[in-house]
């Protein structure tokens, strides 16, 4: 069941949901606004890659969790929402050029279209509203907890970058790389969400716990589906990780418990990508990373059970299973 | 004079400011310490870029021109200090990319020596830190403005990319890019200096009036440098601007009022740099250029007026007299 599955199935939640995220869309858009066209261009084409809003959809639900009833004008809410989805953004754009991929949910990448220095500015300013749009909830200690967590952010990809072609990665620093690049920001989303509607430490804390592992969860799972989905139904490049050196669970774990690290490394430097999914999925790799994404869920799960049982937590659990069974 | 001469001339005045600096650079450093060592590594090479570090000091300067004395326990102006060098420095390494730089500062760029990859992310943990930082201020005021003239800066840069090898680029439009790219933090650093030490809307105001004029007047003599000056003296790749079909101030004049537009065109085109300089200088462009940086710098001091005569506000109207007259 995919994330927009479960919002249609639930109705009643479903309906509030979509309701606010289209408000949060709003939000989003007003707030990027400029009085220079060639801003605005830029801006409506990321409108493409907006996907399926999962990091607005867990502020909003995390928000609602605390009293399990629809937040009423909700929008420090919306806020936050929009500005967790600008960072997110902010990732993709300044990620593309990285990775320098050429299609990003089916649509042309900004740095194939507009250059590369464009998409660098574009990202900055996407980040640069971001924080701008956060500190009109006007509470400084959320615009240094976004600060904190967009500075992880930069850590995992810093220290990704400086580990491609390391064939001696480990799972520990791949973990660390993970949570610091992905799941700090899903984590922090259900954080803020909760913590808006008057969470306290303890439930920020397990609201928190929650999303980051989630995250990794989904991190596996976005790893698995680069090197085993076909691009049509990604609708993005596929095998850029192993085009760029990264090297993620099932090759960190064939590297270094499999019975032939030497020809799994020959492998990867040659950038055999057909070869190495087979021998991969032959010898139960990609098997082993999908069961630490499913521990992973189950753990997140783990971390509601001292919150409030109601619809929002229900949707949270049904969104944390969500994350490793999609195909796109 | 220089304004490192500025502050040696003016001993009571300097040795506070070098003392400030100092401890602006310490508070700098220790907020960009990571856990992960890559990023350390990367953190220390732009130690290498920091400079004259004009932001800070106007910080400090307009900070203290409210009463004339050193301010005692500048813990705050220290803060928003090391936040604007932050953001500086963030464009710096992100303009290296843009501008496909080698050098600056007479020492190699980050994108030369570790990718543009590596360049693009660590300009992004530079503006998440000064958010962060900002943050730490406790006021959501300071993080809004902050945000605002971010959004600007990144605008500036938008728009110039967007009219790269646009011949017809109108002296206003000049005007507006130079306002927003570079003014902007400028003006923004001397109205946040002042407004901590307490400086009423009128003399927010006038204190960021005078920082954008100066602001416009650097961004003039930067651009006629570029055009103008060695690689040696500079420190940096010299004629990047033609290369890169970004118009400055003495070549928009040319074309659009010089006698031989046409000739002018096919120089920029062809990119000859030595006998386009011959041709702006013999023309009086360099000359005219220069004119309007006098003019900016006469105008940044006029905003001075309503402000109390003492020792600071003294060394800003030097400051920028300085910014027109510096050769590197």
């Amino acid at each position: 069941m995919s994330i927009f599955d479960i919002i249609n199935h639930n109705t009643h939640m479903g309906d509030w949901l979509t309701a606010e995220l289209d408000a949060v869309s709003m939000v989003f858009d007003q707030h990027l606004a400029s009085e220079f066209s060639p801003v605005n261009t830029l801006c409506i084409h990321t409108g493409r890659y907006r996907g399926k809003m999962l990091r607005p959809s867990l502020v909003l639900l995390s928000g609602m969790a605390m009293d399990g009833s629809p937040i009423e004008g909700a929008s420090d809410h919306r806020t936050i929402a929009a500005v967790t989805e600008m960072i997110h953004m902010a990732t993709l754009v300044h990620d593309d050029v990285l990775d320098e991929s050429p299609i990003r949910r089916s649509a042309a990448t900004l740095n194939a279209l507009h250059g590369n220095e464009m998409a660098v500015i574009l990202g900055d300013y996407l980040i640069s509203n971001a924080f701008h749009l956060c500190s009109t909830v006007g509470d400084p200690a959320i615009n240094a907890r976004l600060g904190e967590i967009t500075n992880m952010l930069c850590e995992g990809e810093i220290v990704q970058l400086a580990n491609r072609e390391n064939l001696d990665l480990s799972e520990d620093l791949y973990f660390s790389i993970v949570t610091n690049k992905t799941a700090s920001l899903i984590g922090g989303c259900c954080e803020l969400g909760g913590r808006l509607s008057g969470a306290d430490t303890e439930k920020q804390a397990a609201l928190y716990g929650f999303g980051r592992d989630l995250g990794i969860a989904f991190q596996i799972t976005d790893d698995l589906l680069d090197l085993t989905a076909d691009q049509k139904t990604l609708g993005k490049t596929v095998g850029r990780d192993l085009d760029m050196g990264k090297l993620t669970l099932p090759l960190i774990r064939a590297l270094r418990d499999g019975d032939d690290a030497r020809g799994i490394s020959a492998l990867v430097q040659d950038r055999c990508h057909a070869q190495l999914q087979e021998r991969l999925h032959e010898d139960g790799w990609f098997e082993s990373a999908q069961h630490s994404a499913v521990e992973r869920v189950e753990s997140a799960k783990q971390h509601l059970d001292g919150l409030p049982d109601n619809a929002a937590t229900t949707m949270l659990r049904l969104m944390a299973d969500a994350v490793i069974q999609r195909r796109f």
